[in-house]
């Protein structure tokens, strides 16, 4: 062991004044010890990767701008980095669990369809901690962050059916477990509320919807057209009340619209009834998570579920009278 | 060289039959080349550090989303990934020159403001490709991307200036060195539109203001009080807009207000007259231009000023007559 190595390391038997003039050395030469380097030796490189959503201008109206602040403030107290991975996710081909394998992070934070079950079951067991956002259907040693969207959807239905709605739209693309979950309690709420179940009332594509009006013309069309629609999210809420606009139809007046997520752009007047999900501190508990299983904790107690509320705005009102 | 390590990369002399049974059972591991060696081998980690802006959710009231944004798309192309410091930028005791010199990153993107002008010449100097955002005051090996902030403060004065306005605020705090353009552009403005300069109508702390309502109580008392506004940026734009409300004054009948920047709230309605920069232009040509550096093209080569362009919506209107 050199000198100035045991000199910065504040190892082995130096005297005093020979560490000191290493030191000021070090400081003078603007010395950085290589951080690959140390990376390898400690078996840490103080990065966490984030493989979740692109940022995208049009985060406005959605939930990845609360999601990605939570995240940058649950690590930032850890003193570790993010690490974007910019191949965009949901763009395929995905990455393949070796790129997360490659040793510039220490855990990872995934979102709920970006890789696939099986490499996320290859990551775990490959020893990479992760958490998942979204997804409660982990490998026994990951964590997980997820939202009650049950219980989200069963209130907008009893909203919708307190205010005399009874044919009420689902309309969401079956891309993520958050869809299924919504969708299940779509249809439970309804039988609770001894609603009739119609297939004609349910928009549910397995991917994401392209033309919103479309949809809205076919709904209208129908015999006995619906007086309300929960969408899947707030994303598909916005061009839903658009395309209902372009096809005549004013909101709430004629339809009352619901969407689900409470984004930034939801609080704009006139304002969009929707189920507010905490994403910041989704984000934020991801971010803690993912330190705490690098520090050992059990993954069993690091998954969470959060709860939700309606947030009820202009979007909803009682449907026409006829 | 290790047989594996041959077959691996593709090197010496094997059998084909055993450069085949190595890469198969590489596969089989689900084995991955350790980046952090590869980087040393290498002398490159395919990273670029970003170290400019916090991530806010009042980024909607600023351009850090489509900055952001196009950091990544400028990024992506070339197979590198982002690391964000999670240390937030503005928020002192800043992250030292040090913190960059790790060996993490092959390149960095800073902004105008987030290590101070020596700690700029000396990631220069220790050869670390940079790319500096707004702010072209940069060491001879270094990028940077500008924007023409003069030729935007002039065009607000003159649309002003048309509308009928002879006394015109300036009010930003003076922390970047494109507040500084900013402020000397609406002097010079002022002046050659033969409009008397006034003092009392310069508002430029040295910090961040914390009080919008202060300033606007102080402006409505001057014995001639001003007919219009343009704000250092569209983030003190919307406060200010809101502080004078509160002081019984309506934007634009009472008071005209323009912004500088073109926020993705800008156009919400009823709409922010503003200086549209190129935000996510800006952000995806410090991406390629990073790129380039490390591809060893001359800095002098990598400094762009961007056009900047008014966009005229409802909050500013001709002064109240009398």
């Amino acid at each position: 062991m050199g000198t100035a190595s045991k000199a910065m390391n504040n190892k082995g038997q130096l005297k005093a004044g020979t560490r000191q003039r290493v030191l000021q050395a070090a400081e003078e030469l603007n010395f950085t010890p290589n951080a690959l380097i140390c990376s390898l030796q400690r078996g840490q490189t103080h990065t966490i990767g984030v493989f979740a959503w692109p940022v995208q201008i049009g985060a406005v109206n959605d939930i990845t701008l609360p999601l990605l602040k939570g995240v940058a403030d649950g690590v930032a107290g850890s003193g570790r980095d993010l690490l974007l991975y910019s191949d965009k996710p949901n763009q395929f081909p995905a990455l393949t669990p070796a790129t997360f394998l490659d040793g510039r992070v220490d855990g990872l934070i995934l979102g709920p369809t970006t890789v696939k079950p099986e490499a996320v079951a290859m990551l775990a067991n490959a020893g990479l901690p992760l958490v998942v956002l979204y997804n409660g259907d982990v490998p026994d040693s990951t964590g997980s962050v997820t939202i009650d969207n049950a219980a989200g959807v069963a209130a907008a239905v009893d909203h919708l059916v307190e205010l005399g709605h009874r044919r009420i739209v689902f309309c969401g693309a079956m891309m993520t477990p958050d869809a299924a979950e919504r969708y299940a309690s779509y249809v439970s709420s309804l039988e609770r509320h001894g609603l009739p179940y119609d297939s004609a009332l349910s928009v549910i594509p397995d991917d994401w919807i392209s033309d919103f009006e479309e949809v809205c013309r076919m709904l209208i069309a129908l015999p006995k057209p619906p007086t309300a629609i929960i969408a899947g999210d707030d994303a598909s809420a916005f061009p839903l009340i658009e395309a209902l606009k372009l096809c005549g139809k004013s909101v709430p007046e004629d339809i009352s619209v619901v969407g689900f997520d409470d984004c930034p752009a939801a609080a704009n007047s006139p304002g969009l009834t929707t189920v507010r999900q905490p994403a910041q501190e989704v984000g934020q508990l991801a971010g803690q998570l993912i330190s705490r299983l690098l520090e050992g904790a059990p993954a069993s107690e690091c998954r969470v579920t959060l709860p939700v509320e309606l947030i009820i705005r202009a979007s909803t009102a009682p449907p026409p009278a006829g």
